[in-house]
């Protein structure tokens, strides 16, 4: 028998690690296709994402949430949406499950496993940036009707990637993960720092600005 | 305590300014990645607004109803589905919001503030286009289902985003807000009131066309 | 008062208008900026009609059932799910319908009002194409839930677009109004008893396989 | 009278003859408009299977499960949601199927009908991708909830169009579909083998996963 708590972390350690893998392979394969427009291939790796956030919500949701993003679980488990005590397993399982899917990318597409990003990313104008598309995040995950959720968070990452200077990482887990890929959507890791603070501002203002549109 | 006004009217700014930081950072990305291909571009641009207004329709709409335009408004104050008292303030909220979100977006990427675009559009074409679309928008809003409204209002702007020679602002406050950007969305303060003008006379027939599609 | 025929002959010269507007004016744009690239064009110009024929359908559905098509309306009034006397209006309103929606398009892009296409399509593979596309459309209008139509004729025009070697006009009213557009949607008036005669076998196709698969 | 074992077995030879027609047809279609950009094409390709595969199982699923697969009915008959006794006709519809479906798409493109792929495909990041591809695709269809199903299973292809090496076969019959295609979407015959062992391992993977995140 399969406790609660551990399908919720399998959930989460699943959901992030394809998630990742979704995000670094879709961008592998269309830099390798693009011919080098920039366009086309974040293009493609906006639908990869979207079509993909979207199933793994859907699928994941009822065991776990599918947080996926330790700035989701953070504001949940402040809200009491999510136990305190899980709190911290699910972040482990999240940052687990980036490494995995980065390096189920790289097996998918024969490339080294073990890699280190050196795009560097970051500057005021980005970091505004992915607290800006964190705080949309939250807005959206703590205001979608159920039934909807999925289908929103989706489309908004979607929007997200091109609207935001950063491209919309929104989530420390694939901040973490994407930092172990030197490709398309990889960060270098001296720029994650940054990129994770100003999600955790970004999560904090979306959950304010949530509170502000109730009476 | 919040009162129900306040609210509305931070919603309806709120979402202005979203809305007007898709439609303008999507369409700066696109034109910095795109190499020149102004139809990737355009693209680019569609798909992001596309899931951008989704979201934001279903997150706002059960706040202040999620106009964010105020030739919207106007129908919905004329036909007493908005309290005539507050189109005023509702109009205020989406102008400044426009602006807002005009500068969020030049925010974050790293360009100045304060811009005022070079674009010029207009003369008969692009005004019928801008009637057309406008007045396709509020048949839309008029007969959608209401659990339905905010994909239909997303799918039938990405569909005008192409079929209108304006590319489809459909939206005195994007008209305004997008004045203050000199980038791919952006459009010359000269061109403006051509475009308003059309607008409103578009709203009106899209509301005369509702009431002869009733019994 | 509006009777019941008006306010159905209206949808249905309202809705192909649109249609053809869209299928027509999102050529035009997409030509004008893909550079050449067709597949880029093609590429926008299905996205439009998807979304156009979305919130055409889910809008005008509830009116007149929104066919927009004769082949449709031919297949219904036979399976008495329209009544006999409504096929000539209904045609009739389709018609006139695909030429308004031709030159909406071309006032809106500042082109020449009366055009006439000069673009051949036709041969052997085209012509499967045309009565495969239209079988396709019939299965699925005849067996969509309610509630699913719209998006299912959108989502299966969308793929025909492209799995069909004529692009999928799929309906005589389309092949009408484009030929008098000679632009990138256009069809030249020596190509279009081809096309509608393919069509109208793909229709009584559509039906029959409709039939073969119920109990 | 029609037997309800007729009924089905005619839903999986003609879907599985659409499913490929959409595939092999879209990506003919591509890479003739493409102008060399592969990314492009696959882009097409991707929205083209999207959509089709959307219909195809909305359509088709109420009268036979809509696998179109044969790892699908394989997991499906080892669990008890397809009597045994049809495992096998449903197999032979599926491979049937998939031939006529290739037929068709050279019918329609003026192709000569009988051709066979040169495309090799393969290698380990392949053949891990095929598993990957296969496993996500049991996992959804295992888990979606009913109504959704035919839209998560869509949305998921394309997704795995893009993040998987082999660009997701996932399917057996598809395999052998597209061994009869020397185009965009064609696999030649000696790798045919190894993608389907590799979707008969993630077909088994998929089913443990959907497994150990029940209680």
């Amino acid at each position: 028998m399969r406790s609660d708590l551990q399908r919720r972390l399998l959930a989460e350690t699943l959901g992030t690690a394809l998630l990742l893998a979704v995000v670094i392979g879709s961008g592998i394969m269309a830099e390798r296709l693009a011919g080098g427009n920039v366009a086309i291939s974040l293009l493609a790796n906006t639908a990869a994402t979207v079509g993909g956030l979207y199933i793994l919500i859907e699928v994941l949701g009822p065991v776990s949430g599918a947080h996926f993003n330790p700035a989701v679980s953070l504001v949940m488990s402040l809200r009491g949406a999510l136990p305190k005590s899980l709190f911290a397993p699910y972040v482990v399982s999240q940052l687990v499950g980036a490494v995995l899917g980065a390096w189920l990318a790289h097996a998918m597409f024969d490339a080294t496993l073990l890699q280190f990003s050196t795009k560097v990313r970051g500057g005021t104008g980005q970091w505004i940036a992915e607290a800006v598309a964190t705080a949309g995040l939250l807005l959206v995950i703590l205001r979608a009707p159920a039934p909807k959720v999925a289908a929103m968070v989706a489309c908004y990452i979607g929007a997200a990637y091109w609207f935001t200077a950063s491209t919309s990482f929104a989530n420390p887990a694939a901040a973490f993960g994407r930092m172990f890929s030197d490709t398309f959507a990889g960060i270098s890791p001296a720029s994650v720092p940054g990129f994770v603070a100003a999600q955790l501002v970004g999560a904090g203002l979306g959950a304010l600005i949530h509170r502000s549109l109730d009476a």
